[in-house]
């Protein structure tokens, strides 16, 4: 099947899921949940396969550990469907109801996206994570997985439309795209696609924006930053900027680049820059830190560096507004923190840094749809629009106007017959 | 000074903006409406120079209509800025707050977006409209209105500069674009620029998507439909389908295309053809309507055409579903109507259509963001992200997650010292 009648099925599916009940997209993820019981054996030995010939081809060890799916990822995927099973409805709510005149009633009400195409690594549970997302917010997903996770992605979304199919709803809600061309393809699909979420590069993310007219929702880099102001605590400051660097050296919301205010910088870097030696993390510093401890010197490229390794680029800067204006000209509007025990100083951070996660004493590492309590995550997005932060249910809702009235003519408003009455009304949506 | 320029001071002045106290933006504009009636002599001989050189140039009535800045538009204006102030404040609201774990309390907080880009039609008083709801909602706009109101744009930008000044508010949070050269060159600035909403024909906003990577919000076609159901009430019926295709020529949320039940198909149209002549509106009829009342041939083409005019294109149908089909292919995702007292049908319809607005006997005249009680508009957004249908204020606004804990650290969360509670407060962020 070429990608357009993919992307028509994902459309007709889309339209016969987003007004299926609760009910039955709940039965969907407990089916997905009991398929794939069923089918772990077929699923075990594709992955076998995949992992294998990714070994062959010297996939790093890490990236062959995301790869792996055996009992225990399953068990995951498996307590995962059914947490979100237990999460409210997210379509369907009505979000406010105003009385425009009498008898006229307008309701915002919450309603899924549409189509959505997904492009995911090599970790193949997240074919199952996006899909029963998507399924509970009543959206259609075209899925494009990594290429060394093929076949247990093939495998995977067997299980999915299977369940889709005892559940009622139709299995082309999920389907898997195989190559890099369906990518391509489908990036000329406006008509049938409603969102694109890419997950990789930089580079990716904007080969994509530049390719489609689609919209595009997702996390170009993490460039997170923790500031120490005069006024932190120390020992939070330690705890913290080191927990955001060295708990997971390889993810977006992890620390790239330390800023400390001048006042504090002697007492703080001498022994901080120890506790950095012995996790492993090489310092590079500006001037005025290479003055207090020794590292090697940190190049203007180094600000806007995502590392995602043992590597912290650490500047000395003169007060909380040169803090500020660093994160905000250097950094990638993901997640940020202040540690301080001044209350005005958090405030000023936390208003005025333009990101989606603005901390105040907090690892940075807390940037997570889970979390959050959003349930799973299908992206964390840096941009402003629509969502921001991790993506979670919510995210992949938007909402209508639903607009009941009886025979009302803007003819009649016009001529003053009726006037605008503009009440709040706490009313649900009859329909 | 050159567009890069301008989009640097625009970005500097959105700093400042997005943490005045509202106050200070309702200070804004209540000195806007006071310098408009100071600078008013200026205003209107600036307008009347634009005006005869439109005349001279051939510019059609209704254009030149749009494109007069009189006394009585000066005050619509000024009551326009009055109303705005008297809103409430889009941003720093807390939408919500969660306990993650012991001590740390996640806020989920309005905030503006940013810099936005707003490219507009030829009538000047939008200049004050779209400055004004960017004012108030914090963001900083630059903004390019039609060449033929030059004249009267740079007369306008100057009062909400000096007016801005007053209120002790960056001059360069409205900044005027006065070529096609800057708008070219806004494209490419997606580092400063956070958002761009063209209001034009859909090739131009068609042609913006194309051009830049910065997100568009816009609507391309308005093309609504109006579906006589077999349930309708016939009066209801007549007065709505006349209404959201008469009312207004000229505007995205007139009906385009009608739509009827081939079992009320006679006794609904043998009158309402007789309404339609005495308006003077052609119709263009598919076959089975061509069979039951005198009209011209209506062809595949006339389905997705925005007449804006007096056409109005005539499909019998033989169900509701069959008009549900009809609107998501052939429409616009603008704003259509259902005429039944069946309400079965209409949830049937609001459900399953896939437009921002869904009406159960209304006139699609109604999909406006005054009428809406949102405020004024800076657009209709027919895509579904972010912001859908009339774009006021809250459409402006994005969120940050502010999050506030005292050290918490992800290695503790792992190592299960602490345990998510994922409480849901009712408490405003303190920050």
């Amino acid at each position: 099947m070429n990608l357009s009648e993919m992307a028509a099925r994902a459309r007709e599916a889309f339209y016969a899921l987003s007004t299926a009940k609760v009910d039955q997209r709940n039965l969907a993820l407990l089916k997905m949940a009991e398929q794939l019981e069923k089918d772990q054996e077929v699923i075990f030995a594709a992955n076998q396969l995949d992992c294998e010939q990714a070994l062959q081809e010297g996939l790093a060890a890490p990236l062959l550990a995301r790869l792996k799916f055996d009992h225990s990822k399953l068990k995951q995927v498996q307590e995962g469907l059914l947490s979100l099973r237990d999460l409210p409805d997210p379509i369907g709510e009505t979000v406010f109801c105003h009385e425009l005149t009498e008898g006229l009633k307008l309701y915002r009400v919450t309603c899924p996206i549409g189509v959505i195409g997904v492009i995911f690594e090599s970790r193949p549970d997240a074919l199952i994570q996006i899909s029963s997302l998507a399924i509970k917010s009543g959206n259609a997903a075209l899925l494009k997985g990594g290429r060394e996770a093929l076949r247990t992605n093939q495998a995977l979304i067997q299980s999915v439309q299977t369940a889709l199919t005892q559940a009622g709803l139709p299995a082309n809600a999920a389907q898997l795209m195989e190559s890099r061309e369906d990518v391509a393809a489908m990036l000329k699909e406006d008509e049938l696609i409603d969102l694109i979420i890419p997950r990789g590069s930089n580079a990716f993310v904007r080969y994509i924006m530049d390719n489609s007219r689609i919209p595009v929702l997702g996390h170009a880099d993490g460039i997170c930053h923790v500031y120490v102001d005069q006024d932190a605590d120390l020992d939070i400051a330690f705890q913290v900027a080191l927990d955001s660097k060295v708990q997971n050296l390889s993810v977006c919301n992890a620390e790239e680049t330390l800023l400390v205010h001048e006042a504090i910088a002697e007492r703080f870097l001498s022994t901080f820059s120890t506790l950095l030696q012995e996790r492993g993390v090489e310092i590079r510093g500006d001037e005025a830190t290479r003055q207090l401890i020794a590292c090697k010197a940190a190049t203007e490229e180094d600000w806007s560096t995502e590392y995602l390794d043992a590597i912290l680029s650490i500047r000395i800067v003169p007060s909380l507004d040169a803090a500020i204006q660093h994160i905000n000209h250097y950094g990638s509007h993901h997640t940020d923190c202040i540690i301080t025990e001044n209350d005005a100083a958090a405030a000023a951070f936390l208003n005025r840094v333009d990101s989606a996660g603005v901390y105040q004493n907090v690892s940075t590492r807390f940037a997570d749809g889970f979390v959050y309590g959003l349930g799973a995550e299908v992206g964390i997005a840096t941009g402003k629009l629509h969502s921001r932060g991790p993506m979670g249910l919510d995210g992949l809702t938007t909402y209508k106007y639903k607009l009941i009235g009886h025979g009302h003519t803007m003819a009649e408003m016009k001529s003053g017959q009726w006037k605008y009455t503009h009440r709040v009304l706490d009313e649900k949506c009859p329909l």
